[in-house]
Formats: C-alpha cells, sequence, structure tokens
C-alpha cells in the first residue's frame, strides 16, 4: 500500500521535474511532454531491461502513463508560480530520487539479487531517468555535477538493509531511507559536499 | 503478405535516409554503414526491448541486416543523383516513419497490450531510429525539431485504431494509416505547423 | 578455464581505460568510478539485452563487480606511473577489444546465433563500452574516430570462425582472434590505415 503510493509520488516528482527542465530550454509542448516521460520512465525502464522484467512496468499499467501526463500538464499550468525555478527543480528532484532508490531496490529484491546489486540497481533507478533528462537537454548530466549525488542514494540503499536486517517495520524503512537521502541531498547542496576531484 | 513488404520498405527508407545523414556529416565508409544500421534497426530494437521479444527481431533475421547494408551501398553510390539532399532526405524519413509506426503498432498488439500503449509503442519504432541517427551524427534530433514529427504518428495510429474498430480490411488499414502520416509531415513542414513554445 | 580468465582480463582493462579517460577529464572519484563500470560493462549489457540474456551477467555475478572496482582504484593510484596517457589508454582499449570480441562471439554462439551476428554481436561487445565512455566523457566516440577500429573486431571475428570450420583448438582460437584484432589496431594506428571518406 505505503509502496504503490510512494511509486506514484516519485513518478510525480520526476514528471515536474523533467517539464521544468524542460520548459526553461524552451522546449515546445510536446517536447516538454516527452522530457516528462523521459524522467519518469527512464530510470524504471533500465532496471527492468537489465533484471529482465518485460514488457516493462508501464507498458502494462496505464495509470503511470496518464500520471505523467497530468503532472505535466500541471507544471505547464503553475509554472510561473513555481517561481524560484531552481529551488522547485531542486525541491522535485530529491524527493524523486529518494523515493525512487526504494522502488528499485524492492524491485531487484523480487528477483533476489544480492543486496549489493540491489543497492546499484535503485541508484540506478533513481538517477537514470534524471541522466536521461540531462542528456535530452543538454545539461551536464546531474550525476556528474560537482554535488554528491548518486552517493545520497547508495547511503540510503545501505540504510535499507540495515534496517531490513534488524527486522524494522517495511514503512519505518521505507520512511528512515527517503529521508536519509533527502537529507544528505539537502546537506551536499547547501555545504558544497562534493569528493576530491583526481588530479592527472 | 503486404506487412513484411512494408517492413522491408521502411527499413530500405531509413537506411537511406541514415546514409544520407552521414555522408553529409562527411563520415567514412565504415561510418556511413554504422549509421545506416542504427537508424533503420534503433526504432524495432528499442521496441523488441521493451515488451520483452528477444533475441530482437534482426538478430535471427539475416535477410533485415543485408538489406541495410545493400541500401546503405546504394545511397553511398547514387549519392549525387539523390541530388537536393534535404528533399530526398525528407523523403525518405517521411516514409520511414508512416511505415514504421504500423510496424511497431502491429508488433505491439502481438503481446496484447493496450491501444493507448500500442500507438505509443508504434510512435517509437517509427522516431527512435531517426534520434538515435540525428544524436550519432551531432544533429538536433528530428523529435525535438520545429515542425511537427511525432505527433503525425500519433494520428496514424489513432487512425489505425478506429479503423480497426470500424472492422475495415487490414490492408485498407495500413495504407489509411501510412498515407495519413505522409500527409501530416508534408504539410506540417509546408505550412510549418508547430506547437507552441512554453513561455517560461 | 581460459574463457573466464579472458573474461576478467578485458573487464580489467576496459575498466582502467576508462579511468584513464575520466582522470584526464579532471572527474572526481565517483565519476571515475562510473565511467569504469559504463567502459567494462556497457557492451557486454547492450549484447545481453539483445539476445534476452536476463538478469544481465554482472547482476548475477558480483566478482566482475568488484573487479571492476578494485581496478578503478587502481589506475587512480598509479595514475602517474601510467605516464604517457596516451599510449597507456590505447593499450588496455586494445586489449579490450581484443579479448571482448571473442566474449561477445562466444555468449552468442549459446543462443545459436548466425556467425554473421554472432560477428556483429563480438563487435558490439568490444566497442560499445568505449562508445559510452566517449559519449559520457564529451569525446568523439573511438568508433568514428579515422583509424580503423570496429573493422579490427569484424577480420578477428572472420578468423575465428575460420579456426573454427578448421575444427582448431578453441584456445588457440582464441589466441589467434585475440591477437589478429590487437595486430590490425597497433598497424592500423600506426601506418593510419583509415576508410575513405565519402565525398557528398
Amino acid at each position: 500500500m505505503i509502496f504503490s503510493t510512494l511509486d506514484i509520488v516519485g513518478t510525480i516528482a520526476f514528471a515536474i521535474s523533467g517539464s521544468l527542465v524542460a520548459i526553461k530550454k524552451k522546449f515546445d509542448f510536446f517536447g516538454v511532454l516527452i522530457i516528462a516521460l523521459a524522467t519518469s520512465l527512464g530510470g524504471g525502464t533500465l532496471r527492468d531491461l537489465l533484471i529482465g522484467n518485460t514488457p516493462v512496468t508501464w507498458l502494462t499499467n496505464l495509470q503511470t502513463f496518464y500520471i505523467v501526463i497530468a503532472s505535466s500538464f500541471i507544471a505547464m499550468f503553475f509554472r510561473r508560480r513555481l517561481s524560484v525555478f531552481s529551488t522547485s527543480l531542486f525541491l522535485f528532484d530529491t524527493i524523486g530520487i529518494g523515493i525512487f532508490t526504494i522502488v528499485g531496490i524492492e524491485k531487484a529484491l523480487t528477483v533476489d539479487l544480492d543486496p549489493v546489486i540491489c543497492i546499484l540497481l535503485g541508484t540506478i533507478t533513481a538517477c537514470f531517468g534524471g541522466v536521461t533528462r540531462d542528456i535530452l537537454c543538454n545539461e551536464i548530466p546531474v550525476i556528474f555535477r560537482k554535488e554528491i549525488y548518486a552517493t545520497a542514494c547508495i547511503v540510503g540503499g545501505i540504510m535499507f538493509f540495515i534496517l531490513k536486517f534488524l527486522s524494522v517495520n517495511s514503512d519505518l524503512i521505507y520512511i528512515a531511507t527517503a529521508a536519509t537521502i533527502i537529507l544528505i541531498r539537502i546537506l551536499a547542496v547547501k555545504y558544497k559536499w562534493a569528493y576530491p576531484q583526481i588530479k592527472e
């Protein structure tokens, strides 16, 4: 129950984040919809392909498709109220990765993969939609920007399995994992946490 | 019968369109072949992966592979006769999307997907080869250019299901669908039909 | 036996080649790891997806994942000893494609594909990791650069099937195939072998 709600909230968050980037890039109406779809569905699609879960989820569940389209229309309509653009984008993108990390880990667990691989697939699910969005919009992919990004998902994933090992209730695991990821991401941007560059 | 003929014609059209873009970009002989393959096979490959139809079609049907290679050689040989470059490119690309939308819808129907998803997969089959071609050649992807493009495939797809619902003969459905897509595309370029840009 | 050793050596070679390009591009610590993973796993992942071998190999074999991470750390640590950068990169990339062509062909043979398609899949396995590396690092993909590259894999693949047809011992086939590819690649760079450009 809480799981399918999470999936929907993450989908909406990424659809809005994709729409905002496309609007900023002055794409037309149809281009905004395509970027919203790519951002929301990209991570889950790559995960489903890698684990062999085909037809991929959104092909057999029209609800997801309609949620993305509706969220994108809402973002286009209220684009001026989402006034401080980069703050709105950061907010929705951060909620998206926090939630989709959990979704990715849970899907990976259904095919009995090793926890290390589950965390990797959770991170891919969370990050690949945003990477696709940025490549299509000709921005530097989020994952290669200065502040810590994918690492937040990895730390959240480790938290997930520690709590699971301690037999914590799964709703609590979800909340703690998403909160960890979102908090790390906020602190990383606020305090400019970054990895050292490898000097040649 | 008419269906497999359509598939071959669409493959030839996209192989030529890919070769023309690569020739214009001054790629070498081998680069032209790669772009021809990516343009012809890209859309069908993504569709097959998404619906789980693996090994993907062209791996088990060598005929398609040879048709692409032969079409690409012909395009290289007759490149000067295909004199007004952008007109030839537009022509072959338009035939390609008109036909591949139908191919994509029919393949999606074989796995019993919802008509909305079938139309989406038809559009992906038609458009993704050209998108791959443009990304590899460092052009703005067709789907993000000003004139209406993917929308032609969507309208054609809707036409397909209306006629199917009316129990029209399938050969007639194919002809009407392809003609609709090609006509919309021609009119869109001629009269500069475009979606409104979403102002920030 | 020799086959799984080859797979490991190829993985290490590509992990180092990816790390070197990322270090040169001044990526941070985490970015170097991502590029190493994409370079080592990209080709095999695309091959596994195309033939429907899912979950893809590295998801169920953690060893590969740890080898890539370890190789990338070693490359970062010894980056100054790998002093003549472009020579080291060329060396590791060439070993990688020589070996991964064989790995790709053998995997394609397990699903009974035609030799022509097996050679194509061997070439994709060998080249796609480097192409992904170059796209993510914003370099011109190796496959589109001047000197002969993918052709070396194709010639090696033809050699593979000629020797197989002659019932040569499989260890000998592996050595001869990899040696052919590596030799062609070295000669191509040394003597600037290139295909003719197709003039518009």
